[in-house]
């Protein structure tokens, strides 16, 4: 017999995530502490699945739940587990983040989805079960399978995904001292064109680069070497083609690597850039001396202190 | 004032590695227990460094110090600690593995040789410190610097190199049940035409993979977690492609799975396969299938069973 749950609406947040980390394009993430999404799942006097509002990023995104990945996610569950959609459930999205910043936006909304209708359902499923139906949402609203920035945002911490559909992911461990800066200059790039610029093919030498640095990244985070961290957070392949299409890229990395930034590099498709480093006052300075050189070429930009968030997504009411 | 050493002889044994490990071409190996060579350092009554004797392999290694990655890899550390070639040395090699077989052998000359003639002239460097000499070694013999096949040899385990030259090496934690099963079917490879046939550029598709899979397998090794290890060790990208130079490769590799072999694939750069497993006895048994392949082929090969050798090279007799 199936659990019900009592409550009537649950509210889950989702935090914003950091996609590719460097030498990990495609495989590596890990959530920040501050922004993401919130979405609210109520029972609704009709049946089905609907969206009831989208505050947030000027309400640019659809409504239409198979246009949504927040509600294509939470599709997916629903037939999962076989719930039955004459009682009907309503989701309403907070955004508190930018879309299009490299944060992985559509992967929180998706994520901050299955928590709040899992939940509101009378949890049928554990929390790192829910990760193929977030991919799910992201499949059916991109056309392509990525698991690095939701199971990021789910699970929180640094995570590996080995595949995305479906999806075989490794949590690691996060270096205690660790925080991140990250710097959002205020242009938008689309994920979908900063994929189409990338070649197919890539030197294998350079492959070869990539994959030392990767395992040595992962090494460095079970053993807390941070200088071993510094030197394997580097990104020989995507880096150089997607740096093109972010103004002052080399100029904000270099700045932050003299601050004594461990690495720094773009978020995900970008445009934003992260930064890691070992104290929240070493953070600053690099958002600071990075955000100068933003400043010189006319751009605003949002600036983010935070640790690593190692929680993930949570729902935060109930009612 | 530096520490002489008393002794005038003084023994190395440096063992046998596999190199590439799956999804870690030129990146990764680990040493095993068994095969390797042996060199002796010797003072000697002229002045210089001399290679006296190679042993095995039908004489087929040079006997000139400048074309032998034994006397090579010894000059480069002679040089590098200042000794006076007044005081001549001369070296005893003792090959106890095939040349070509892709178990490192010239790796493993040139790691009992830095080792033993270290000891020989009063042991001025810590034995993790000989690496970038065996380096050198390999660069002077074969015009390109790996370091794989020497870290494994030298330090033991698994190893995983972020850059050759000079060597950035990581020691990684080696799970405890694994056993290796080794099959060299006796022919022929040299690793400068398995190195000619691999392509340049490959797609970013496999890379992506591949690097997804290395580092799943190092986080396997910190987790001891045999289940995600088997799904890890694998190559998307240099097994299709040497594959086509071992008779029966597929067929070896499909009756080692089928026997419940974790992972298998090519031994650095061929014609020995590696297989791993969680025991002795299905060490075994996978060996005696990957056997049964090459008897149906009409070809001969050897059999080696072992744990990873975690002690790497060691001084094992002074006089």
């Amino acid at each position: 017999m199936k659990k019900v749950s009592q409550q009537i609406s649950v509210q889950a947040f989702a935090p914003a995530t950091v996609a590719n980390v460097g030498c990990g394009f495609d495989v590596l993430g890990f959530a920040i502490e501050g922004p993401g999404d919130l979405v609210t799942a109520t029972f609704d006097d009709q049946p089905g699945l609907r969206i009831r509002s989208v505050k947030g990023e000027n309400g640019r995104l659809p409504l239409e739940v198979k246009k949504n990945t927040a509600g294509l996610s939470a599709l997916s569950l629903l037939h999962h587990t076989g719930w039955d959609l004459n009682r009907g459930i309503c989701l309403d999205i907070e955004k508190r983040m930018p879309l299009g910043s490299g944060l992985g936006s559509s992967a929180a909304s998706s994520v901050a989805s299955v928590v709040a209708v899992n939940a509101l359902i009378g949890s049928p499923l554990a929390k790192q079960m829910l990760l193929p139906f977030t991919v799910d949402g992201e499949l059916a609203a991109s056309g392509s399978a990525h698991a690095d920035n939701v199971a990021a945002s789910l699970l929180g911490g640094f995570v590996l995904v080995r595949e995305h559909h479906p999806p075989d992911v490794i949590s690691l461990p996060v270096p205690k001292e660790l925080h991140c800066t990250i710097i959002h200059p205020h242009i938008e790039i689309e994920t979908k064109n900063s994929r189409k610029i990338l070649r197919k093919q890539i030197l294998l030498e350079n492959a070869v680069k990539q994959w030392a640095n990767l395992g040595a990244l992962v090494a460095a985070f079970y053993e807390e070497d941070y200088a071993l961290l510094g030197r394997a957070v580097r990104d020989e392949v995507i880096e150089p083609v997607r740096s093109m299409l972010i103004p002052g890229f080399y100029q904000m990395q270099a700045a932050a690597l003299k601050e004594g930034a461990l690495g720094c590099s773009i978020s995900g498709s970008g445009p934003s850039l992260f930064a890691l480093s070992r104290s929240k006052s070493q953070a600053h300075r690099i958002g600071m001396k990075m955000g100068e050189v933003l400043k010189t070429l006319d751009l605003d930009f949002d600036l983010h202190i935070s640790k690593i968030n190692t929680i993930g997504a949570e729902v935060i009411s109930e009612k």
